[in-house]
């Protein structure tokens, strides 16, 4: 059984891209400042669409991270790598909140991170209308 | 060049549930009830997390998004795509509203749609004090 070269490339950076997702969230959990910096481009950039910020660097990004109030703990729900891209599902406590994360990455040639966007999706009440259809848990 | 069986899979897998994911969309947009029916298994379950609802089932999956309101409109903003699973990234606009959405998908063994997770993260304000390290655009 034989691929195309371009399928082995890309089977290849998907592992990378992969195996980058889960230490991304690893040095996160574990305060390993180094370790994540050692993850990401110097020029990574860092997007949180919802509050349209953006943070330009790997020292701003570290900064971001260090100062981030209360005690928050990552857990990985899914990872989903494809070639250079990764989109993280998280489970995410903050003190004794909890909420979902979507993240998606962006993974240099190098195998490093160059950029990450951030979704923080919140809970809320369900709109009437549908009671007919759903059920709630 | 060649590569183990199990990869070999995993890249057909792959292929398939990037594609699926694409036709889910497409469906969705052009409002092509049967084609999407097509797409799914008949116990497909959809969840909505932020509001913890749960769809049983093709046909009250369909009939939620008969009945959904609004004029919505979808487009693909990322697909990632790996093994059974893919995440959509889509950008939604529901009449003159604006948001994005993060799906995550799961593909049978027989390449249909057997779970789907939306989140709708909607816009905030910015909590004070990061101020000095982050854009807003």
């Amino acid at each position: 059984m034989s691929l195309p070269d371009a399928t082995v490339h890309a089977v290849d950076r998907t592992a990378i891209s992969r195996q980058v997702a889960h230490s991304y969230v690893d040095h996160l959990e574990r305060r390993d400042w180094p370790g994540l910096a050692a993850l990401l481009t110097d020029s990574v950039v860092y997007e949180m669409p919802q509050t349209r910020e953006r943070i330009h660097g790997v020292d701003a990004f570290l900064r971001f991270n260090i100062e981030y109030p209360g005690h928050w703990q990552l857990r990985i729900r899914r990872v989903v790598a494809d070639g250079n891209l990764a989109a993280l599902w998280l489970d995410v406590r903050v003190d004794v909140e909890q909420q979902d994360a979507c993240v998606w990455l962006e993974v240099s040639e190098h195998g490093l991170i160059n950029k990450i966007v951030d979704y923080w999706p919140a809970s809320y009440d369900p709109p009437l209308g549908r009671e007919h259809l759903v059920e709630r848990w």
